[in-house]
């Protein structure tokens, strides 16, 4: 399987690239500018210290991809799928990462979509044949990004799909001590996006960087 | 400080009562019926092997203690609120462990506050001069009431008042390998009461009983 990143020039697609493409998956990071995103993987290989990532333009990568990563901050989202909406073939997996939120100084709250998630939000936009999974929400960029990092917490997957969310899944599994959880259909993305704004607002309170979730007893 | 844990003869009172007790805390069981509390007081301290726990009639129960626990189910809570208002003195803190849900045969969803939390819901019975802080949310019952259990989860304390979320965070450090955390503000009772029922969809679909958040990383 090939895993494309959609943003993956950002600080999230950076960790998703890294962490997938070091646990031996095929990846591809995409751009509006091809160059960008070339330029991005051959720093990625560095990091990794062999040529796994590839990079290209946007509508290559998702010809070249069955699971595609969204890895813009949401305030974009919208756009960017409007943007490869001709690109898309029908079975692709479109896996949302992102979290509505709103940052004023030393404060975060949950930017509200009317009762719905950003997920369920991102959903209406998503043209038909098209999976919408949302995962690794609760993932802090950052720590992804730090390989040497133990992630040591659990991907919550939730989508309609049982399909879409089982690849999912099966990918989240290659990463080590990641452990996926299926956390039910799209709207529980209300409470995992949730979830996300109290670990940064812990974070601040703690004057940490990491906080993530781990499920015991399960 | 005494703790008092009105509905204390049902399971989540059960925990509480037990857990506290075997931290050395004075622990006092409320009911209506003075009776039903001495029985279930008898009951717990035959578990624990010593006589610590007292049970008596809700309005003597509030005289005695500075913290008390509204461990009732979340429907029958405003009504429980409403019948010991007479009883509440300035000052008392009053805990929340609740949470609004709906269930189903397999199933169960979160009950939404018109936007609100359980939480926010009573805070509007309460009398002024009381505070209301949430926690235990996402402990569940029949693991709080198995002292053999190693809890090894985090309690989210929420509240507006700072000095009522740290009482009660001194008192959840009282109990062995449970650690509080500061969750914020009431309203981040919204996230907190979505977390318990993300857990019990979990426990449904994994086939646990236990599921419990921990956060990794501060």
């Amino acid at each position: 399987m090939n895993i494309g990143i959609l943003g993956g020039t950002g600080p999230e697609g950076k960790g998703l690239a890294l962490r997938f493409a070091a646990a031996g998956i095929q990846v591809v990071l995409g751009s509006r500018v091809a160059v960008r995103a070339e330029e991005k993987a051959a720093e990625y290989n560095s990091i990794l210290g062999k040529q796994v990532i590839r990079g290209t333009a946007n509508s290559e990568m998702l010809h070249l991809c069955e699971m595609v990563f969204l890895a813009v901050p949401f305030r974009q989202a919208i756009e960017a799928i409007e943007a490869i909406r001709g690109d898309l073939s029908s079975g692709t997996v479109l896996v949302d990462v992102t979290v509505p939120a709103v940052f004023s100084p030393g404060r975060v709250e949950y930017l509200a979509q009317e009762g719905d998630s950003g997920a369920e939000t991102l959903a209406r936009h998503i043209p038909a044949g098209i999976e919408l999974v949302g995962a690794f929400k609760t993932i802090p960029a950052h720590v992804l990004a730090e390989l040497k990092v133990k992630l040591d917490c659990d991907v919550f997957v939730c989508g309609d799909s049982r399909q879409a969310k089982e690849l999912v899944m099966q990918a989240v599994r290659t990463i080590p001590t990641l452990r996926p959880l299926d956390a039910g259909p799209l709207r529980n993305a209300r409470t995992l996006e949730r979830m996300t704004i109290l670990e940064i607002q812990l974070n601040l309170r703690y004057k940490s960087k990491g906080a993530r979730f781990r499920v015991v007893g399960i």
